[in-house]
């Protein structure tokens, strides 16, 4: 799939943004490690030349892991020579002041880079499962430990909210650390709402299957039944029937489907149909965010090692359950800069705001998504029919 | 083009929409004019079996024109027996209320076929424009006379608005038809704006094309910019470079570009990247409404016999210019469900809801647009890479 | 289909031939009819600039079919003005020996350009029966009338040939018209073998499909596996199965499949297959010419105004029924140059040369064939995969 | 590209090959190694269940190298142990004859196997190359010590042929191996020709491209011409021109193009172009192999570690260079069934009959052939714009 990529080439890409949006341009006299790899390791930048087609990442069987090893290591080496000069090390040392413009910039496309890293880890694990559960062997990657099975599960409840004019986009007297499209922040208008407080799992969207749910059109977008039936999907990416029984690929292996775990690998097609099916629908990303500033981060991700969604928990009253981790929740919000957004400058402007068309934004995070990584302003954004990331649903009401 | 249908298609598909809708279900003991016409003539509504597929409309050498033109007038015919009735022609003779829920629905979907009809009147035209336009021959339609060319444009003003919480969808006192989509009526909170008193013009476009805009990634959503790699776009859809001067062709045949005539046919990613290099941005669909709702609905309509965008005159100080007529105006609003929409009930909810995911909204009303299907609310749709619409271009800023 | 033209560009385009290689060269001061049409009706000669693409021929609004008709008289008048020339027409009425070069060169290319043009009268009714066959109301073309429907057919006979030194090609000596790919006439070494003494008929292929000929790969060479799965291949072009009954579509109408006659529009690939499950082969193209050449031209052509091959008569014994008229006999022999082949000099060298790569020779004539143009060295070629000629199947074996 | 793999499905499929069609019929009671590897490495055998999608071996992450090394260790013991049951180890021992048929047809199949695994022997160096060729860092695979560079070289020489009724394929009395596409042997009639006595070098190929010879479409065979447009070929597959000059990737690296070299990895098309420009033809397959037949096969095959056709050496007078060794040759004839073809029964027929359409015949044998492997009735065959071949062209006149 295009859209897959080698492990080694998010090795060498993450290397490559390090090298290209710091070292070339703070390290005077900068040798490069290899004159090709600009091209071969440029996801998306035409401010850096032309991309190596992203299709045949797959087909660079050289340069080698090892080669890839020793380019990290060449600019980790690099980078902390730039970072331990006396003004950068100095204000890291006594958080205090920033003393001109360049350390400034240096240190934000640091912390850049380390977020951008942290995509690409989450990338590198969808990526390789693409690749691992196309494969007739169901290779295991990694025996994490689920919860036990929970032979059933019950009702999901609604927290509703009461609407109004509410804050939409990245605090910024937090101090965090955002991307530039969570900013700036600004005041929408949110009418009453509730949402439910766990993702959808398998037994319930088994039910819309078994429903005929992907025979009917008028459960549909127009799109989404297109893509289904060029796709010929009849079921979630990794769900697998044989000999009638239904059974789930997860990085652990090929497995009988558990009812209790949240339904993932959904495109927002589905999930719209899906939404549609129980009368319901999805939520916008600012009744997501309106109801998650009111709960902390937590949940499970990447650090948990499971390297799938777990079943819920029954949530207190009024709030909700996995927000964070576990899956993605596509809302039925197009992927849009928010009123007065600026890019970054820049070639850096390249990395969010060209991709403002035909995406929509999901809120939350997944079990592949490193938990410094999620916040209440986070936007993640694919397209409508794309299903290899961790993609699940939660449901929206009007009240 | 698989978007673009034949003249008679287009005379067979609106009768078929009154025998499908209303002849069928509402005049009993109904013997269809033909029984395979249910299959060819339908557009995209799963709900009536499977539509003849849309890319080969043009290979239907039969029924002949002279055979739908017979269509057209034995439904005629039906139809007006069917208004005739007593209680419905009691209904429209004296506006007196409806007596029941059969006679209203009847009406509801009369009233809705017009609808329908005008829209196809407009796409009638393009889709014929678009035939033409690509035949060597550049063939004439129609030669209605234009304004006379002014050699020069003064620049375009910013009206501002103040913004606030605004209304947004159908006014439901106002008693007007109007579709599922522009319903319901509710607020949104915008920020202040200021737009284009006049839609954007060939000669400030053509500034764009001579300032290498079309070879500028950095101005151009990646979608976009993609389009234009794989299309091979240098130039809105009927311009033609020959021997160094531009040409444009007009339904009224090929002429020299005239630099004040609105610029027209361009994709939404044409718009973004003509916008991002003057420094500014597409309209939101809301900003657009609010300010169209101070001004009366008039312009240049399908009715002028123009065919073609005319230039702007000189708007009073504070107000728009061609907001409706002329040229549909992109926005940068996704067109989605509005907070509470439901479509009509059965089959009709197939006419917009299930177009809500990769398009975009226009605004406005073109010059292929009958006068009386223009409205502050209206909501028209197209995807991005879309061009052969009277699509065109207005400004928006923030203030 | 790209393969498929209107009629409208047929008559346009065999005018053109006589415009382009007759009028332009050989009239002094000859003014074209319209600047356009040289691009315009150009099939493949890149030697005449570009041709128009093929797949958009469909296109073509305009010129209309008056417009054509208009440019039909305007070259056919001066074309007989061009033969009236005293020269030419003293040849013409004495049968007597042709002056000089120019003049040889004026009757070669008229004579070229009729069986040019009778070649697309065959296109013609072949490309329109494209389009009505695909046409859901299956249109009548004309009301031939077949002979009557026999019941049951009799078992073919072989007819055995010994072998040997033979000769193929053109024979010099009868001064017949011939295309330049039947040149130079040659000898061949046959091995001994017998031809079928008639086409497969659809009640012998029917018998085929129900032994699942059409899901057996063993059958098939691979190429035709892989056509028949992507075209979804079950039956030959024109046969439609309703409600478990077989029927065709003839330039008739759609009629209950008759067993007795000929199978028609068939791929080279289902011919082979079809040989395969005989346990039988196609024959090669020398050795259908070694046994065509025995037997006077006769048969059903298009002059017959069947448009549709008829019934087998019985043959004689040691004769072969069917050679001409009635279907095209699909042979095993790629479509290469004899050895010493020369093309026409100039741009008319594309007319033939140009194609002898990836395509198989037939060989007989059809019931769209006109009577004039069949003779035994005569080497029709289509690509295996094609369909849409009336191309059926004669049967060969080893003795 | 699809047509290559990796080389470890190389690997995995020649052990496929003989774990299919020798122990698991004739080993009592075989355990496979692995349940599905039947499905990954089947190439293309339908009597064999469906094969696994040619175009996504390249996905196969898993089994890794080292699973496939314990396969093809596994499958070799098992294949010794059979060969070594009395009966079979008396035959090999003394020559002896066979005593039962079973044990012919495992004598005949490991035979074929070697024979099959010689040909996937080569296609792992040329998909190999395939690979690195199309990789910006041009890796080198094997630093082999080519004959040094010669500034110029001579004209070809011609060397003439009666031509007559001569043999064709395999010589039933020489007990060679041979695939069933060389049998029977039979008389063709050939007319005189001569064949120049080198491979065509990239000194002349070079002069083609200098004169144009990728912009005359009268030159090119229509579909070469297609081919070349849609490929956008300008030169043979692995020529590169960086800042003027021309390079060639030879798996010992990019190294300045040298003109003594034989032209290599053209297509078919390429090649008849070329021929074309020097009023010349391809030969046939059969004046190839009546010429060969004169001479003792001999040439740089793969054991000469050179993996590149190296320079010509100056014949004896009337003797042919490089017929084997260096680049397969191709022919002007279409790969077809011998008269009297059979292919071999069973599963095993699909080995090389199925594919007997719309491919042409090279002769002769590569740089990249293992020795045994060569001899004057071999039929290589390729589609015409195949050029990842070790491919090359040969001149042939008429006389």
């Amino acid at each position: 799939m295009a859209d897959a990529s080698p492990p080694k080439w998010h090795l060498a890409h993450t290397t490559w943004f390090f090298e290209t949006f710091l070292l070339k341009p703070f390290v005077p006299g900068y040798q490069a490690f290899h004159p090709q790899f600009e091209h071969l390791f440029n996801s998306y930048y035409n401010g850096v030349g032309t991309p190596f087609p992203r299709p045949e990442r797959g087909f660079l069987s050289r340069p080698t892991v090892a080669e890839v090893i020793a380019y990290r290591e060449y600019v980790e080496a690099q980078l902390l020579t730039l970072l331990q000069a006396p003004d950068l090390a100095a204000v890291q040392q006594s958080n205090g002041a920033v003393r001109n413009q360049s350390d400034q910039e240096v240190l934000a496309r640091v912390t850049l880079g380390i977020h951008h890293e942290q995509q690409h880890q989450e990338l590198l694990l969808t990526d390789l499962k693409y690749n691992f559960g196309h494969n007739p062997l169901y290779p295991v990657y990694a025996a994490g430990v689920l919860p036990e099975a929970t032979t059933s599960y019950s009702a999901a409840h609604y927290v509703e909210h009461a609407g109004g004019v509410v804050d939409a986009g990245i605090d910024p007297s937090s101090g965090d650390f955002c991307f530039d499209n969570e900013r700036p922040q600004h005041q929408v208008l949110v009418q009453p709402f509730a949402l439910a407080d766990r993702p959808v799992c398998n037994g319930e969207y088994l039910e819309f299957i078994l429903d005929d749910g992907y025979q009917r059109a008028d459960l549909w977008l127009s799109e989404g039944w297109a893509a289904r039936g060029e796709r010929n999907w009849r079921a979630p990416l990794y769900w697998r029937e044989i000999n009638g029984e239904w059974f789930e690929y997860r990085l652990d292996g090929l497995h009988p489907l558990r009812p209790d775990l949240p339904v993932v690998h959904v495109s927002a097609h589905e999930a719209w149909a899906y939404a549609a099916w129980t009368g319901q629908r999805l939520p916008t990303e600012f009744e997501w965010e309106v109801m998650a500033r009111q709960q902390p981060v937590c949940g499970r991700f990447v650090e948990a090692g499971l390297f799938h969604p777990g079943p819920a928990s029954r949530a207190p009253t009024n709030e909700l359950c996995q927000l964070y981790g576990d899956v993605w929740q596509w809302t039925a919000s197009s992927y849009s800069p928010y009123p007065g957004y600026k890019p970054l400058p820049g070639t850096l402007g390249e990395y969010n705001g060209k991709f403002m068309s035909s995406q929509l934004v999901l809120r939350g995070a997944s079990c592949a998504t490193p938990q410094t990584h999620a916040r209440p302003s986070y936007r993640n954004f694919f397209y409508p029919p794309d299903r290899w990331q961790f993609t699940g649903i939660r449901l929206a009401r009007d009240v």
